[in-house]
């Protein structure tokens, strides 16, 4: 097992009526005046919105609200969040959504004190402090709610980029599951897949550190388990949850320690490709990338792979059990190729340049630091 | 699965060679001079005593050494602590030992801030406030090093109980799983039974909550491998991180998740023994304990104790796996009757008086409220 640090403060209140207790939770921090960050309205059709207004004007505290946060949040509306904050006197920011809503709060609350946001993105400046950030969440996807970091996209530079700091770790999270009822099912699906995608990022890494290999593989069944029961009963209740809490612990600090710091090659490329196509889901660009990644990688560290397509699909070899996580993904209605993304294969160099812009500041993987030839045949696999 | 808080701001940094970061990490809470809290004198035979005095020299961290923690701490002793601080202005607690050091640290720490520390184990005043608190652990077992909770004996009155407080927390604590190699054997086995136990008395309350059933299988399956190999190799430091790590997981919060606020009927007991026979180590009495409470109670629970019977040892029956379990603890050199802890059957009333005056302040288990006759029972099946 690798030396690791475990820090996690963020409170995550978990379970079926719990959005109130968010009004009560700023006021303990002493927080009178909030930024209400949202996306396109869905919260007002699931009740969420009236439940948190409720808890804040309970609780008199005020707000402004911001709303139109896109999946794939984008830098300017990031900075008319800041621009906001700073007109007002706002003194925290709460974020009611999903991983994009929470991703922006943070990149604002850290904004606040810096003279420009996309400095932190190129690591020209360190993140020292943030406003405090509070979330209630709405889709259970990113962990976003319980971990440290944030991604946004530059349009202008097309780069879809990502911050890191302790100062972003949010003060409090709820989860309630029961409001992921009425998702629609793509998004029920891409949460999981992007949460599959934060355990395998760490997990292939491994070379036999019990108990977090253990712990993941459970985690993976979980999630594999409880998709497949919300496909036959999206109102299945235990199941929300286990997807909800597996999705939490996916990338809250348990999943990866000890782990080398996971590979991350796979969340960098979908980040060139969803940079690209804005209009491409986190989750769905992960459910193309992921098995072609595997599919090229695997013999640099085979007895990992061979472990995980033993444990988890009950196969002998790394290629059948490639084949079974496609299936798995295409009978959730998940898309497995670049094709179905409507990607042509022309687009494979632009989108390469992209991925490789990230080389600036990181290594595209670390199993192996993937240069052009990888990535191309990679996305070709993928194609 | 049921509504949960997880909350563990606990910073944990874990590996070979890491206890020189102590004393950087005291320095950055400000603290200057520190209460430095120990046991019997092993941690100058291991090396730990000196590897954190050079981390305090070299951070300009002034010390005052309070020797003589015993095995189930007193309170005698963490009265005498708290002078210490007083008289000394201390500003922070750093224990160096197992989980008693720990335990006796916390209690110091909110002590110091209270008229009569032991007025907060009665329940008769709430722990609102607490010194800072940093570990150095050299034994893992009580998750101590993770949690908010300390458990002191008040000698005179003869009750073994616990306190409870967020402000309990360590604010830092290190675990360098190598130092634990020179461990006497039935140290390491006792802290494994210790953590078992924690994750039983949550898991046995399940009903079929998932991720958090499924982890648990887990950490008790790599706890239970990692002490075999250790058996046979005491310097496997694989095994020994596996353990140190399994046991924080055991009871930080996340072996619990969903699941009831678990069962604590065993530790209960436990605790009755101990107050009476403080020579018998924590994971010995809960070594006796458990197969007999398991053996007693499982028809109430039945499914539950079916899957650990099923997924931990492969039977089909509680019966054929309760003997599974102790034939294991046997194999590790513990002990699994009153009997072999010298206690003769006349004791028993005894005991269980003891136990019961902790009915004054909760419940004794949560699957049933055991009561005279059923703690009886379950202590002549442990005879």
């Amino acid at each position: 097992m690798q030396n690791f640090v475990f820090y996690n403060p963020t409170k995550l209140i978990f379970g079926k009526g719990t959005i109130r207790r968010i009004g009560p939770e700023i006021a303990r921090f002493g927080v009178k005046k909030v930024l209400l960050l949202a996306g396109g309205g869905s919260i007002k059709q699931n009740g969420v919105y009236q439940q948190v207004i409720e808890s804040l004007k309970e609780n008199k505290i005020q707000w402004v609200e911001h709303w139109g946060v896109r999946p794939n949040p984008i830098l300017t509306h990031a900075n008319e969040g800041i621009e906001i904050v700073r007109q007002n006197n706002l003194e925290g920011i709460l974020a009611v959504g999903g991983g994009s809503v929470i991703d922006e709060a943070k990149s604002i609350a850290a904004g606040v004190y810096l003279d420009n946001l996309w400095d932190a993105f190129e690591r020209r400046v360190k993140i020292e402090k943030a406003l405090p950030v509070f979330t209630v969440l709405t889709i259970s996807a990113t962990c976003s709610e319980m971990d440290p970091y944030a991604v946004l996209t530059n349009e202008q530079e097309k780069k879809k980029w990502n911050i890191e700091g302790t100062a972003l770790f949010p003060k409090v999270s709820i989860i309630d599951p029961s409001v992921q009822f009425t998702l629609p099912w793509e998004q029920t699906v891409y949460g999981a897949v992007d949460a599959l995608s934060h355990i395998m990022e760490y997990y292939f890494q491994g070379k036999g550190e019990e108990p977090t290999l253990s712990l993941d593989e459970s985690l993976m069944l979980s999630i594999f388990r409880s998709v497949d029961k919300l496909k036959e009963n999206p109102l299945d209740y235990p199941s929300r949850a286990t997807l909800a809490w597996s999705a939490v612990l996916a990338l809250n600090g348990f999943s990866g320690a000890g782990l080398y710091g996971g590979d991350w090659a796979c969340h960098t490329i979908e980040h060139g490709i969803s940079a690209l196509h804005p209009e491409v889901a986190h989750g769905a660009g992960l459910a193309v990338v992921f098995p072609a990644w595997i599919k090229y990688i695997h013999p640099l560290n085979e007895s990992q792979f061979l472990r995980w397509a033993n444990n988890i699909f009950g196969k002998s070899n790394v290629e059948s059990a490639v084949q079974a996580l496609k299936d798995k993904y295409r009978s959730w209605g998940a898309p497995v190729s670049l094709r179905e993304l409507s990607i042509s294969k022309d687009e494979i160099p632009k989108i390469i340049e992209l991925i490789l812009q990230a080389n600036t500041i990181r290594n595209i993987g670390n199993i192996k630091n993937l240069d052009f030839n990888d990535l191309y045949e990679i996305l070709n696999i993928a194609y």
